[in-house]
């Protein structure tokens, strides 16, 4: 017997077969003789219906509170149905909002922080035998307001409530099988990883592998919350996500990613002098833009060249902000180019093993792919090369890293098996 | 300056463009410098949506605590919208559910009964010049789970918190113009009341006017919370509700209504000896069966008739209980009557007038309706007749009280007045 948090998102219960079904897996786990709690976001379309309300409503922006108010109603509907699902399989269950278990935040209305949980509820029903549903993305501040908690916000009250409840595991439902060494859409021989590491993740995270959010991630990552990531839709082994994965010890690099709504600008003939680079990347982080590599070369002329990448649709903004800041620095033209896509491999080996990068490099020369910029981190290295280069430059990397040969190791066999 | 609490139905906030035109009354009297406390119900069609989605889930009767659950996201939504609606005008508004004012009730979900308001939270918003925007129909058990308070509960809040918030009058938008002597669409001289008493409204909405139910009624009048029913979709003044009206001191008939839905039953020879009526009728309220009119007849011979009526719809459920009693008590034969009507009087007046009585009878005799039970009241006196001569009836009692005949008063007119 153990506590086990299940997190289902939109996706799992975008309709009535749909929670069913959800009802099914969750009574499953509570047969086993397991407490379960789970976290449930709005039916499929329910949060969009909800915003064409409002905008039918006000065409001003309305007020944030009120927002909350109205898109906190889609998990209460998901979470409601849930419980009459499972009680109609002969479980006993029992949903209640964030604010009904104690999920106390910020003020910050639709971007809420979770700064409280109060399991205190949720622990007596499950003293009592029952199954605990909670709704997803949602909180309320000190004065009983309700809050929600912003993008990935489902994800965040499961990793939380797990932390809360000490849960042995956090399994999130999704529409994916698990977390794969590629894109299988790009690599056919993509594999599924049986385990993987919070910092694999986080780097897979931000280079857009969305099976989950950095936020939650990161939170997952900071109270050692064991997640499982799994598909919603069959009965397999996902991905474990944990600490430091033993397992996988012998593999370098554990995924190979690819991103394609990048675009990179350089700014020539920067005056090599100290603050400069400060004076630029100030200036863009004060209209809001994010960036994500930036290169400088080495001077030997006293002027270098600055390159960086943002995302392609902050690009016209991007563009008018380097101009500016170019002309008052004394530095030469503005130029851009967004037929660019990063490849990235990551991987927790790195850190012991060199040679990574030249390996890479030398997988990519192979293809007669360009390099045009590279950044490093300690589990992870990123090209930037052409865009019509990006596929074949994935599949080789995975495949000259040895990621298509990945089997099942013994210990993952195992886990898979105690899970079924 | 005053404190009004409005209510809208489901009605009144069907659509978006509806909520629209909420808002712009809300914000005029809010302009008027009122401080405006809104009770709104859920949007149209929302209670079935959910209802529908509940019964695709379980096919089992759902939990009531879910049921709650689910069915409060809909004030939820539509409080939420108003808010935002009236913040698009330029007013400030802020919306609370029944549990954030504290609106507490005992834990008889879906038919929970308000045990206490606290109205804090609503002050202070209003101290602040907010409109407060509450759901209907809602509260909270003092555990937090959430509970509705059953059919017409929006009206309940509104005349709770009248009550709580010491309101200077509690509106009732509805979508008739007010409260009207008899139904217009069969009485064509039916005159629309300017005033009436909580009493004569209870037996008109018992009598089946369902304005508004009689349990909010009921509560009105028992805290002397003055009502003023009126049209959302008009600016007209409709009908004040308040404890005795002294402009209609000289109408001896307020109103006079119609019952069709009604089956009158009798056990024949039923021995006339002490404790047989309440024999026969405690076994019928034991299957949860409302009776309404009871006629016993004078005994001579030792055995007597014991009529009744019930609604229509319990008819074949009450013969059985009948035919079962009837036979242990040893009475005769059960029969009934579905073809008949119930006409009705209601007045304050009557009570200190005599011989209304008598002229409802002379007024049924000069039509050639044949009275088949008669039952009074202090304020009302029913007929039940054969349905065909139902219209007939209800005409000829209207205008033989000089219901056609009635005009506003000086008093409501000046009332009239001073509501534009």
């Amino acid at each position: 017997m153990a506590l086990i948090v299940q997190k289902f998102g939109g996706s799992s219960v975008a309709d009535p077969e749909r929670i069913k079904r959800v009802a099914q897996r969750v009574v499953r786990a509570h047969r086993a003789r397991h407490q379960v709690v789970v976290v449930v976001s709005a039916l499929g379309d329910t949060t969009d219906e909800l915003l064409q309300l409002a905008s039918q409503v006000s065409r001003r922006r309305p007020p944030e509170r009120e927002m909350d108010m109205l898109l906190a109603t889609g998990e209460q509907v998901s979470a409601a149905l849930l419980a009459m699902a499972i009680h109609a399989l002969g479980d006993k269950a029992i949903s209640f909002t964030g604010a009904q278990v104690g999920i106390v935040t910020d003020r910050a209305h639709t971007q809420a922080r979770i700064q409280d949980i109060s399991v205190q509820r949720i622990q007596q029903a499950l003293a009592k035998g029952w199954v605990v549903i909670v709704t997803g993305f949602q909180g309320m501040t000190p004065d009983h307001d309700i809050t929600t908690l912003g993008r990935g916000g489902s994800d965040l009250t499961a990793v939380a409530l797990a932390k809360a409840l000490n849960a042995k595991i956090c399994e999130i439902y999704t529409d994916v099988e698990g977390v794969y060494t590629a894109d299988p859409r790009i690599v056919p021989t993509a594999r599924k990883l049986p385990t993987i590491s919070y910092d694999e993740m986080l780097e897979l995270a931000s280079l857009g592998a969305q099976v989950m959010q950095a936020r939650s991630m990161e939170m997952a990552k900071k109270y050692e919350v064991p997640l499982h990531i799994r598909s919603s839709f069959s009965r397999a082994t996902g991905t474990i996500i944990s600490k430091e994965v033993r397992a996988m010890e012998d593999l370098v690099v554990s995924g190979v990613s690819l991103q394609k709504d990048e675009a990179k600008v350089t700014i020539c003939d920067v005056p090599d002098r100290p603050g400069i680079a400060a004076t630029i990347f100030t200036r863009i982080s004060d209209v809001n833009i994010n960036v994500d590599m930036i290169v400088q070369n080495v001077s030997r002329t006293g002027l270098t060249d600055v390159s960086f990448t943002v995302s392609r649709e902050d690009l016209a903004k991007v563009l008018r902000v380097a101009r500016r800041v170019a002309s008052e620095i004394k530095a030469g033209r503005v130029i851009h180019d967004d037929g660019i896509a990063k490849v990235s491999v990551v991987g927790l080996g790195m850190r012991s093993h060199s040679g990574i990068a030249a390996k890479m490099f030398q997988v990519l020369a192979k293809e007669s792919v360009n390099i045009d910029m590279i950044s490093t981190s300690e589990i992870k290295i990123s090209c930037i090369i052409r865009k019509d280069q990006a596929v074949k430059a994935v599949r080789a990397l995975h495949d000259g890293f040895g990621l298509n040969k990945l089997g099942l190791k013994p210990e993952a066999v195992k886990l898979a098996r105690k899970k079924r």
